[in-house]
Order: C-alpha cells, then structure tokens, then sequence
C-alpha cells in the first residue's frame, strides 16, 4: 500500500470512531436515560482519546512527509491531514490537559454565576481559560503560519481570516446605524397582524415538520427526526439525526427549528461520496454549514413566495386561520434585544461583531478579564443603543468563553451572509426559484446547492467557495440587499 | 502503577469500546433508518477491531505474568482476563478471518436455503462452517486445556463441562417420556378457556408493560423499553435498553417478551459496581442470564399467584374479560410442536437436546453434514413423537450453527434448569415469596436474587454460582418438580 493509501486507511478508522462519537451525542441527548450520563462520559472520552491517539501517532506524521497525492482533491485531503496532525500534535499534552480541566470548572462556575447574574464569582475561572487559549493560539498560530486569533477561528472555518472579517462587520455597522431606525418606523406604520392564539397540538406540529423537511430534500431513508433539549443535526451523512423541541403555544418555533437543521442535514447528506471519512470528504466549515441552515430557514422559507405556500398549508394542518401576514409577523420582525439566540436576522450580527471584538481583545490581551462587563455594556449600547439591566444578560449569557470556545462566534455572521450571496447567485442561475418555493418545492435550490456548496466538501475553503459558486468572495452587499428587501421597503 | 491496576485499566477500556458498541447495536435495531447500515457495519467493525486489537496486544500479557492480585475477586479477575487473552491469541488470523468468512456467507446462502426448504443449498457452506470451527475448537481446546467442544461451550457458559450437560438432558429424556403423554391427557381432559379476541391496542400493551416491568425491579431511569423487530437486551449496566414487538391480536407476547428481557435487565443491572468493566464485573455466562429471565417470565410471572393479580389487571386495562383460566391456557400449555422458539417449557429442552447432540457429532466427525437432516428428523421423533414435515422446519429452522455459533444452545436449557432451582431456593429461604406475586411484588425474588446471583458479576462459574445459592450444583430434580406441579397435577 503506498503512503497516500495508508494515510486513507487511518483517517477513515479515525472517522469511524468519530462517527460512533456522534451517533453516542445523539443517543445522549435525544435517548438516554439519566442514569447512563456517567457510562456515556466514559464512552465518549475513550473514542475522543482514540482518536486522538491515531491521530497525533508518528506513523501519520511518518505517512504524511511520504505520501504522493496524484489529484487535486487527495492534495487537498494531505493538507487537511497535514493541519489536522500539526493541531494534534502541536500542543504540549499538560496544556491540552489543563485546558479541558480550566474549560470544564469555569463552565461549572458560570452555571451558577450566571444565574445570580454574578460576573464576579467566575472573573477569575474565566482568566485562566483565556489565559491557556492565549498560550494555545500562539503555539497553534507559530506551528500553522497564523496570527495566534486566525490559528483558533479557523479550526472552525478555514479560508477568511479575523482581518477579513473585520472589514465585513465594519462595513455591516455601519449599514445597521441607517437601516435598524428605518426599519423599526416602518415596522410601527404597519397594522401589527397577531396569530391565533394556541394550544398547536405537538402531533401536529411534527407531521408538518416531517413533511416540509421531506419536501426541503432530507431524505428520511436516512434521517431520524426526534426531541431534545437543545436542537442540534448529528449522525453522520447516510444516517442524519436531527432534533428539535416543541411549545404547543407557539408552532414556529419547532418548525423553523427543523427547517434550519434540515438545511445542515442537507449538507451532510451530500457530501462527496467518493471522500466519506476522509478530511477533505467532510464539510468546509462551521460558517459554511450555518450557511446552509440559513439559505433554508431564513432565506428560502422565510421568502414571500413560500410564506404564501405555507400561511394555507398551516391553517388546514392547525384548523385555525393563519394569514400571510400574522406569518411575515411572526417570523420576520426586526427587534433590538440583549440575548443573541433571541435575535432578528437584522441585529443578530450585531451580537456577533461585539462578541467577535471582546474576544480578540480578550486574547492579545488589551482588554482585562474583569473589565469584560463594562466593555460588553459599552459595546452593545454602541452597536443596538440598549444596556443590559444585568450581567446575565450580558456578558454571562453565553456558554461560549466560559467552556474554551474562542474564535466560534464569527462563523454566526459570516454563514448569515454567505446564504444571502448564495441565494442571490442562486437566483440568477434559477430564475424561477420563487416559483417553486410558491409550490412548496426547494428543489431547484437543493439541486443548486448540492452542486455548488454540498459536493466540494472541504476540497475549498470559505472565501474560494463563494468565489466558485457566486464569482466573488464574501461580499456583504448580498446581505444588506436582502435586508433592505425585506424589511426596508 | 501495578500490573494488575495497569490491567484494571486496560480491560476498562477494551469495556468502553464494547459499551459504544453495545449502544450502535440497539440503535441500529431499535432506531437506525435502513441508509445507516453500511456505515453502522464500518463503526462496529472498527470497535470490534479495536477491542480485539488492545485484547490480544503483547503488553496484556506482560502484565498479566507481572500481576500480583490482592483479593478472591481480583484473583478471578485475572483468570477471566487471562483466558480473554488466550482466546485472542490462540487462533492464527487466518483463521479467524476464514471463519468470519465462512460464517458471513454461509449464514447468506441459508437465508435462502431456509426460504425454500432446500438444505442441499448450504450443505457445502456449512460444512466449510463446521471444518473451520472444529480446526479452532481444537486449538482453543488445547490453549485452554479443555476438550474441543467444551472449549465451544464454555465461551457462552463457563463452570459446566458438556459431559455434566449430557447426564442432565439423558435424565430429562426418561423424564419427558413418561411426563409429556401425562400432562397431555390431563390437558385435554380439562375444559379449555379461550381469551377474548382482540384488538389488544398497542399503547396499552406498551404502557402495561413497563408498569409490570417497573414492578419487577427494572429502574427505568436507568432504562428504556422501545421496539425492535427481535425483542433483546442490551446496553449497559447503567443504562440498560430492551426491545419488544407489539402484536395487537395477543397481548400475551409483549407482555412475556417484555417480562423476560426485564430478567436479563435486573441481572445487569445490579451486577457488582465495584468491578464495573472488569471480566470479573460481568454477568457470568449465557445459562446463568437465560436463568435471569426465565424465572422472571416463567417462575414467577406464570405462577398461580401472579397469574391471579394479573388477570383483573389486564382486564381493567383492555376492558375485556381475561379470566385466570384463559390466561393459564395462553400461557401454560404442553405441545409437541417442530419449531424450536415457539415451543413451550416442558418440551423446550428436547429441542436443545437434539442440537446439543448433533452439533458435538458435527463437530467431531461423528455425523456427516450431508446426514444432517436425516438425523434431526430420526432425533426429534424419538424425543417428541413427531417428524418435520420439511427442513424449514426441521434443521434449517435455527441461523445458529450457520452462522458459526456451536456451543450456544445448551445454555437455554441449562438456564431453564437453572431458575427452576434458584426459584425453589427463594422460596425456601422467603416463605411468603408468592404472597408477594400475588400482589405484584417481585421484590422479595429480585432482592433474593440481587444478593445471590446478580452481586456476584463472573466470580463464579454456573455450577458454584448454583452451589452457593442453593446448596448444590444444578440438580434437574428442582426443574422436573416444577413442570410436575405445573402440568402433572
């Protein structure tokens, strides 16, 4: 066997192990008893450790430095292998381990912190998380050729960097200080349309979940919907499992919920076949992937042409009257708000851009640990013109921070606007898109999408599938056309 | 750290991969969509490959010779582990995968072979079966210093020699002569009940079932009961899964299917934490576990006293009339009959006996594939009377033996025995055990047996774990008492 099919072979048990990983994820929040939470945990940190192992191992290293990849796509595939062992093995074993212990109590601390509002009590858990991330991203950053913020924000999504990034919120502030004002005064001269009052029984709510994701493209010969907690898509490509919750008071909740993570499971389900469990065969990011849920949800199925599909398709199923416009009520309204994951698609980014300042500020260390309150008050009352009453509705909110995720919360944004650019070249190529969305058919898009963005795997980076599938890199005039359509006329 | 710790750890992990691998198991019966199979085989080849791998590394060995155990159960331990080992390594790899591959394609042709009745089909694959499996026996046989076919055996059951099992089922032979004809007249001369037609709804099977299952001990936030097209138990010991299937036209099969796994599910569940992932920690073998869920469904669930709280349960519960008698029709009738799983207690272990003949006569030479439907044929009609009309329902009925399992069956009968002994010794030792059952309550049995069997993980073998619960080493005695209360009187 020569090097580059050995290097094949080792990666595909590694992903196998991973895969077993995932569908155990699953199980543990959609299934699992309480009683298994400890057995799972050891489960768990055995196949992580594995593959950690295999990973880090010299015979990769060995196989990487003689393998010969004789195409495009198995070049790319020995870089991602290349990066990937670098990430395993740059670090030294005691920081890794101090990390994960440092993450693990500072994430406990926040729990309660959080609760009492109490910023204070986890100051100084939260010092030492960032002061390990701050040691780690330089030694990642020296080992990968990147600046120590970029080596951690693109383990998360390759191929745009925090200064490319900067531009784009920048651009996006600026946007947002004319257009929020705007929208809100049209917002308030329009007749303010209310949804019937529920309950919209759960049964309901999920046979039309079941039906809309079919129509979207998920294959479920492949796919597993069910309840958990917090909604997430997981399983591996030929065995998707994704998850939501329902509130009978409210139906869109659980049935925007399903589309987003249907336009993730999407992706999944077409990847590159001929690359399964091979880096290169795995999806391009995580900016990418909440691309793909976005184009579905906030793009595709919040459209006018497929609201009017879905106001009728809602009234039969609930046997209560929903009009287009309680829907447009419901589902887009621009709203300034302290909590990110409660945000409208107009001021999310601004959530995003604060975070994504704090956070390299954090890390290079121009910002103090316990100035973050201040800083983060300052920063949304800048950006939205409102001060959180609290610090657990500020800067405590989030899990993020307190359990090591730094350089994460970019890929929020930079997915939001690379669906409004896929969407607009999509439309180009598709001129009756809409059409179909009126009949409730996504598959002109899921079509588009599986050929441009789904089957290139991770064969290409952020800004270059853009530029393949759109002709530019990010432009974030796609986005701010798509706001201005929708809530600025 | 010592050896023996070292080892501790070792076998724990090589337990972490069996528990991923239990897990995707149930999942892939009770949860996967059909697309996930291929991917599912990939991930539990790779666990299997991995466990196998860690199992028969050199560096088990050295610690083994190194390891110096402190106590009885560490001393156990350390046997369990070392015969783990050997079995590992005993076998060439050529071999092993000869049989991996023999059985796979075997096991497919009888598939089709069983479909159409037509034994001459596998007569080939499974003699290249049988050829591969007496080359192994002999070779574990000899690294275990044990005969072949007990080398076989002893992988389901350790601590019971097939010569012990011979003497047992040649008694059971005279016994069955004159009890089968006995309990046939006296049958017949009886009045015969019938249960009221159905339909018996499914969510009301389901929903009696657990609240029967909870009653006999099993913690269901340890737990889950779901439905799988072969009802089983699996997962682990804190987080145990059992499988049923619903037949809304006889609630009386759920409802025994879920009472028996809920026997294999106790034993699980309270198998001794302190070894939790070590050999010494697991169930003791397949006879001791048939024994676990045989005296839940058959000892106590079909025992006059609980058969008397069950019938107005199950009348309240369907709104149908379900009278003691027709319950005791349904579920404690003699029948010769040709299919092994559909058999009732008393002739069960006829059918068991002809296989556990015929495959050491396979195995040693003794009989000729080619002459294998002869000799069933020739074996059940001296046992029961009656001659299959076709191979499908004579020798091609089982997928064991086909699929490389020689050894296995003994352990039904052996765990039939088994419980009727360990039941005798529960009553002798709580005299108000069918009291309890009266009113629905398997505690005083499950704590009696918690204590006896369940707490004592594999320490013992079959025979002693038999001696220290009840005195003596299996004695049919107790199980021919048990079918003369039940069927003679």
């Amino acid at each position: 066997m020569n090097a580059y099919a050995a290097l094949e072979q080792k990666f595909a048990r590694i992903a196998c192990l991973n895969e077993a990983s995932s569908m155990l994820g699953w199980d543990a929040s959609a299934m699992m008893p309480e009683g298994g939470a400890e057995a799972r945990g050891e489960q768990l940190a055995t196949l992580a450790g594995l593959a950690h192992e295999f990973l880090s191992a010299p015979d990769i290293g060995e196989a990487l430095a003689a393998a010969r990849p004789e195409t495009d796509w198995q070049e790319a595939n020995v870089g991602l292998m290349r990066e990937a062992h670098i990430r395993a093995t740059a670090l030294p074993r005691e920081l890794v381990e101090a990390s994960v212990r440092a993450g693990r109590a500072c994430e406990s601390i926040w729990r309660q912190a959080r609760k009492d509002g109490d910023f204070a009590a986890v100051r100084v858990a939260l010092g030492e998380v960032v002061a390990l991330t701050r040691e780690s991203a330089g030694i990642l950053g020296k080992a990968l050729d990147l600046a120590p913020y970029d080596a951690l924000m693109s383990q998360y999504q390759r191929g745009i960097t925090a200064a490319d990034a900067e531009a784009i919120f920048t651009r996006y502030e600026g946007f947002l200080k004319d257009a929020l004002p705007r929208a809100e005064a049209l917002q308030a001269a329009r007749t303010k349309e209310e949804l019937p009052p529920g309950p919209y029984p759960e049964a309901v709510q999920e046979a039309l979940a079941r039906k809309l994701a079919a129509a979207a493209g998920l294959k479920f010969s492949s796919a597993r919907l069910d309840r958990s907690a917090h909604p997430f898509c997981g399983g591996t490509p030929t065995d998707i499992r994704i998850t939501t919750r329902y509130d009978e008071a409210d139906f869109a909740s659980a049935l925007m919920g399903v589309l987003h993570e249907t336009g993730h499971a999407l992706y999944e389900q077409n990847l590159p076949a001929a690359f399964r469990r091979q880096p290169v065969g795995e999806a391009a990011g995580m900016a990418v992937h909440e691309s793909q849920s976005l184009i579905v949800e906030m793009q595709a199925v919040r459209s006018d042409a497929f609201l009017g599909h879905l106001a009728p398709l809602l009234t039969e199923a609930f046997g209560k009257t929903i009009t287009l416009g309680g829907l447009k009520n419901r589902l887009r309204r621009v709203q300034r708000s302290f909590i990110r994951v409660e945000a409208d698609e107009m001021t999310y980014p601004a959530h995003v851009l604060l975070r994504f300042r704090l956070e390299q500020a954090l890390l290079s260390g121009d910002l103090a640990v316990a100035d973050l309150p201040g800083a983060w008050n300052d920063g949304l009352h800048s950006l939205l013109g409102i001060t959180p009453p609290d610090d657990r509705q500020g800067c405590l909110q989030d899990i993020h921070w307190y359990d090591g995720a730094i350089g994460y919360f970019p890929s929020y944004t930079l997915g939001a606007m690379a669906a409004a650019q896929l969407m607009a070249a999509a439309r180009r190529a598709l001129p009756d898109l809409d059409d179909g969305f009126a009949r409730g058919d996504f598959s002109g898009l899921s079509g588009w999408l599986a050929r441009h963005v789904h089957g290139l795997g991770s064969s290409l980076g952020y800004n270059e599938i853009l530029a393949a599938a759109t002709g530019e890199a990010l432009n974030p005039a796609h986005f701010e056309a798509h706001l201005t359509a929708r809530y600025l006329t």
